[in-house]
């Protein structure tokens, strides 16, 4: 699961890990959408392909950036909550949506953390960082 | 080379377009390292294959993030620019960059921009964004 890094700059360096569409949507799952569960990731709206899925789950847990527990619940499944390194992506995140807002003019139903995102990003951010601050997100 | 919006999210909405390594990276290269010459590109340390780099370079023309104009002290060849829409992604880019500057600990050769957005993210976007104010960022 190493990556070759190809150079020193610091927007490579991160594209080399996360430079791909479906692990930034992986990780918005689980970061802004309270999605714990792969079927949850698999039903996300875009459609991502159970191998590709599989696969980037892999590449971030091996990467650093999710946990991979056994549900208490439901020990024959399993959670998956970001790390810290993960939601240092958040400011990447924020800046991508407030891009989006900008430019995505027909898009008529805007999610309502969108809302919250124009109102006070800073905010926002803390709110999100507060629901994982016990890493219990699912007990 | 209109592409499929796959959903209302705006974390979605903006990697439909840009979500791709290469696109991202031809990107930096436009706004933040003074290269407007398809061979600059091409020589870039990540070492980009030129059928790609075409792709790229027509879709983010398409999509209105780059302008390609005939270089008028070399007609043979084009001088590539961003837009606006491109330069309003410089938060995404600076925001990556603060994350790698944070997790790509090995790495002791740091491009000099880095520290400068070390000292003030505002002012390097500011810095950045003047250097195109005027649309001719060659002569």
């Amino acid at each position: 699961m190493d990556k070759k890094i190809r150079s020193n700059c610091p927007v490579s360096y991160a594209l080399e890990l996360i430079g791909d569409k479906w692990t930034l949507l992986v990780l918005r799952d689980i970061i802004l959408r309270d999605k714990y569960f792969y079927k949850d990731f698999l039903n996300s709206e875009e459609g991502i392909a159970t191998n590709i899925l599989s696969n980037r789950l892999k590449a971030l847990e091996s990467h650093g950036f999710i946990l991979k527990n056994r549900d208490t619940k439901d020990r024959k499944r399993f959670i998956y909550s970001p790390t810290e390194k993960a939601l240092d992506l958040l400011p990447v995140l924020i800046a991508t949506m407030q891009w989006s807002d900008k430019y995505n003019t027909e898009n008529k139903q805007r999610p309502v953390f969108m809302e919250m995102v124009r109102n006070d990003p800073t905010e926002f951010e803390s709110m999100i960082r507060a629901r994982f601050s016990d890493n219990t997100p699912c007990d």
